[in-house]
């Protein structure tokens, strides 16, 4: 009998399940609705129903499966399972998330952070593969980071480890929810990039982008950024240059105190590639310390949206066996 | 016959060199003028020469000596063990540093750069004793770190990790040799406190430091400046002030990337102690995050001039017997 592992991706949208032989291939995967607006009962009902749902429709036993992984965006206390706050779950609030899990299937299980989790799986199959030293940044809503340093994972003393996000950029910015002002993922992130192109505009400059939300500003989105760039809009190439540059002074930083030999773009706002990535590469070219930019390079993401799900089982199967 | 190791610190100024025993406690220690102003001949004599003189005068047989660690400063590549350059060393070029005392004495020899053996040397013994993620910041000249994190040394891909001192502070800052602008260590350090004080002194403020040095700025010292603020200078007091916010806004760049449960402060311009300490503390309190800062402390080194040379025969212990 072939032993298994589980990996679950928790995303404030959707909960994304795998389930993984041992050599950590993907055997079936499903995805359910996380109901994240309702409460913890309700999205850890989901969460245990979805992983009995692909034990059962793949004719698995539960005695089968060694581990179960899962990565919860958010604080949290990994050693004790528990998933302190997460800023887009309602009614969450010190959840006990590896524990529920575990009653239900006595399964070791362990939590970990989206963003690692992330990073395990790039690491494992995708664009880190092989390699001893490298920094995964997750562009999203906000931005994520996380670093392997000559062969494993970085936590730090509290788990908190590569919050890149909250490098100090001014020292009189944007006030950040951490209590500073000035954080890199304040500019560099969907959040920032929408916040950027109001003050362009505030400043009264035109834009397509003012025709595309009716005048209305809240419902102006990073991609629309790109698409307007792709229209030659003075705006949306000012605040891509802007943005992609002040990545490029945060990256130079980042390579400068973790000396990777790659550093891995990934989520949502990757996806304008090179209109973000080559104004960022051009500032690492010049500013990050030849020794160390000369053996590092900056690549997309490889994985996908499942990255998270598989790097859980590649981390449950790392923690909870020491595989 | 009791195991012994041997540590140097390759200064600029002076060679310290120490005979330990397997314990690692200092058994012996000398110091000899190192002459880096002439070139890598002279030098690399003194050092064999001061290594010759400290094993006859201990009476200790160059077979009891198990290992040769050797702290440089400047870049180099650890694994050949070459010294490829080193700013305050002239006719200094490639130095093959670890082979020629190796052949010297044939004994394994390993170098490291200094900042890295100073950490070995605290966290053996001094501030870092007991730590598993340990930050230490060197402020003398310019300003170098190096990391213990999860309980290992980080060194990197090319082992420039952790260089602190290009941290980008400012987008178009003070221009730094590394090619960059806006480092940290163009500010924080006794060379960048000097260049603050004469900013000041340009914008018509007045100081007792200008009388000290007759009117010439070229005598301005960073200890000058702990001195004139104890005397209630209004300029050092200024200059004081920025320079520890600024380093409290890198430490809070490096508290949120590395999580460590330590900050050790060292080298000479640490010797101002509180004055730059306590606004930098105070930055870090309202700018690091939360879950992170609350589990570090920043404290001054322990170990002073001597930090070098014991954590050489610690790394020496470590990497040739892997100890």
């Amino acid at each position: 009998m072939r032993q298994m592992f589980i990996g679950v991706d928790l995303g404030g949208t959707n909960i994304k399940i795998g389930l993984l032989d041992d050599d950590l291939h993907v055997q079936d995967r499903l995805k359910v609705t996380t109901e994240s607006e309702t409460n913890s009962q309700v999205v850890m009902t989901n969460l245990v129903n979805g992983i009995k749902k692909i034990i059962a429709q793949t004719g698995t036993s539960t005695t089968q499966v060694r581990a179960i992984g899962i990565g919860v965006p958010g604080q949290m206390d990994i050693k004790s399972g528990v998933s302190i706050f997460s800023p887009n779950f309602f009614n969450w609030d010190n959840v006990p998330v590896a524990e529920i899990v575990q009653n239900a299937f006595h399964i070791p299980t362990a939590i970990d952070n989206d963003v690692r989790v992330n990073l395990y799986g790039e690491w494992q199959f995708g664009a880190g593969a092989g390699k001893d030293d490298v920094l995964m940044v997750t562009l999203g809503t906000g931005l994520g980071a996380a670093m392997i340093a000559d062969g494993r994972m970085l936590y730090g003393k509290s788990n908190s480890a590569a919050e890149l996000g909250h490098l100090n950029m001014y020292r009189h910015g944007r006030p950040c929810a951490c209590g500073s002002s000035g954080c890199l993922g304040r500019y560099v992130s969907a959040r920032g990039i929408v916040k950027t192109v109001r003050e362009h505009l505030a400043a009264h400059e035109t834009s397509v982008m003012t025709d595309w939300v009716n005048d209305n500003e809240d419902n102006l989105t990073a991609a629309m950024v790109s698409t307007a760039y792709d229209q030659h809009d003075q705006v949306a190439r000012e605040v891509m240059l802007e943005t992609g540059e002040l990545l490029g002074y945060g990256l130079s930083s980042a390579i400068n105190l973790f000396n990777p030999e790659r550093v891995i773009i990934g989520g949502g706002v990757a996806q304008a590639g090179d209109r973000l990535l080559q104004p960022a590469r051009a500032v690492v070219a010049g500013h990050a310390l030849k020794v160390a930019r000369e053996v590092c390079d900056i690549v997309p993401a490889k994985l996908g949206p499942w990255a998270g799900m598989v790097g859980a089982a590649v981390y449950a199967n790392q923690t909870v066996i020491g595989g």
